[in-house]
């Protein structure tokens, strides 16, 4: 597999992207690496690596997409940017997918511009597994898309169900709508409205949850406009980095507990582990023709190497053929049985 | 202290209720609970509770608000519900304060039909508190109104300010609205406008956060519409209450972690205590002429005593009057500020 990964995206970029890179096609001989970006940097920085020397190859970008900068911005005035150079590659085949740790909204607007959306869908949407007391589930939208409508809550519902069933193969997800309430008649425009339709639609619609019940494992889809996802998962990051901090500072204010901290170590790792967004590494773009994996902007070397596998794997798969086909399917029967019924 | 109590509101109403209203009188000779419902309920399920006979008595209310009735609904065709009933003590001066764990939309109509917003204030705003690694933040709104504009938000980071100041003691609050990222370029319609606004204000306005920087300690006011408010304030508690069971699991499966666990129990204990919600009990409606306290719905009488316990302090230090005439002075200011630049 050839993975194109943004050297120059993310907080800690380039240092934590060649790093990544390294130690992937150090451990897979499968992966090769396109690092996208200022070359002069990045031969700097991967001369005193050791790797295959074949296995990383530089795509060269003068330029590099800024947080502060608004997608319209980037695409107009950002032509030769590590985000658009590596979405190139992967339209002209020159890679089997995309990785990038730089400015989400950028590298959405850009996929949509080379790559375009799949027959029917609208607008592509992130979506983010995450983890649950029981089976995680996927947050659909996670942050591609800060405002939507009811129609495309609708379609990121669909897309949701269709990549629940076929990539964590449960045959017949439960779909939520995150809302302020259980009750339908709760919430804001958006969701009342986007209620009416998930009820409609062909999936195996449960209701409104609420933030509190999105942890207890019960729904495997749970549906979202992209500022909503966002804050969802990153106040879930925040706190839990926050909560493992406050029990060790508890810990260490007692000697028993010191003790009982040592014992407890192997379950607090595994625990960590299974909360530790890192693992995850990043999340498809689903809706779009092509592979294209979004990593958090404080992407760590493991975030970023959890990536590239990430990507790797949907591209052997050929997880997004699958999915855009099966998209389509479950849209355009959608709108097939929305016309029959009026 | 007169509290009214919502007997009707919350999922587990009516028992929790007047558990925590006999709690509270049993340990607080100062305080005197109206309980508000149907009469008839009430006085059974009193019969067999022991309790300063004075210090409690009954409003008698015909009909409660269902969590899934609308807000125009229960204000049209339930004028002698229990949250109506109870709000009337308040503005009648029979009672110092009222509290509910009721449908928090159908309470703040109430109180803006009956009570009314202070001068200048256009939306009341629910104000709660939530634990960091450091000192506790206040999030404004939690929950109130579900669409805000940037004038709306720009008020509540005023109240936020306000409150933190005279309430938690702090002499010049950071204040931040919470986005998807730091860069002012970074968010929805509403948070770019609002972001301009708090800019502009007389107020210490540090920036955008996002949500995984909520809980480091780092601010001390979260501005943000209704529903923003609701889902990090649900989520939080989900996510709190998932990983203390997740954790409790992992150490439940290793032998050597299960004594790790006895050892580590106070610590866990504090820890939880920490963290959860029903400590705080209720969080107050800033910006109306009256002490209203909303609990959440799925108040324990725990939640229902401490809410009671934090309406009686309020009704105590007079806060809202001093408030209010705070926030007046605050917004004025700042309504002249704006008109003398222009």
């Amino acid at each position: 597999m050839r993975i194109a990964l943004d050297a120059m995206g993310g907080d800690y970029a380039p240092a934590v992207n060649i790093e990544g890179a390294v130690e992937t096609v150090n451990n897979f001989e499968d992966t090769q690496i396109i690092l996208v970006g200022d070359e002069q940097t990045l031969k700097r920085d991967l001369d005193n690596k050791r790797y295959p020397p074949k296995s990383i190859s530089i795509k060269h970008a003068s330029q590099f997409v800024r947080m502060d900068e608004s997608p319209s911005f980037a695409i107009r005035k950002k032509k030769d940017s590590s985000i658009r150079r590596g979405m190139e590659l992967v339209k002209n085949g020159e890679a089997d997918a995309f990785v990038s740790a730089g400015h989400s909204g950028v590298v959405m607007a850009t996929a949509l511009l080379l790559l375009g959306t799949a027959d029917l869908v609208d607008r592509p949407a992130i979506a983010a597994i995450m983890p649950t007391l029981r089976s995680p589930f996927v947050l659909i939208d996670a942050g591609a898309n800060l405002h939507c409508t009811p129609r495309n809550l609708l379609q990121f519902a669909l897309m949701g169900s269709t990549y629940c069933r076929l990539i964590l193969g449960r045959p017949e997800p439960r779909i939520a709508l995150i809302s302020t309430g259980e009750e339908d008649t709760k919430g804001n425009e958006l969701t009342k409205e986007t209620f009416k339709l998930l009820k409609e639609a062909d999936i195996n619609f449960i209701g409104n949850v609420d933030g509190k019940d999105i942890f207890t494992g019960d729904t495997d889809v749970i549906v979202c406009d992209g500022f909503t996802g966002n804050i969802i998962l990153k106040t879930s990051e925040g706190l839990a980095d926050a909560l493992i901090k406050m029990l060790k500072r508890e810990v260490a204010n007692l000697t028993a507990g010191r003790i009982g901290y040592l014992l407890m170590k192997p379950a607090l790792k595994k625990f960590k582990k299974k909360t530790d967004y890192d693992e995850y590494g990043g999340a498809p773009l689903l809706g779009i023709n092509g592979t294209c994996i979004i990593s958090h902007g404080r992407s760590t070397a493991k975030a970023i190497r959890n990536a590239i596998r990430v990507a790797a794997d949907f591209a052997k798969k050929k997880v997004y053929e699958i999915i855009s086909s099966a998209i389509e399917k479950d849209i355009s029967h959608h709108e097939r049985i929305k016309v029959a019924k009026k």
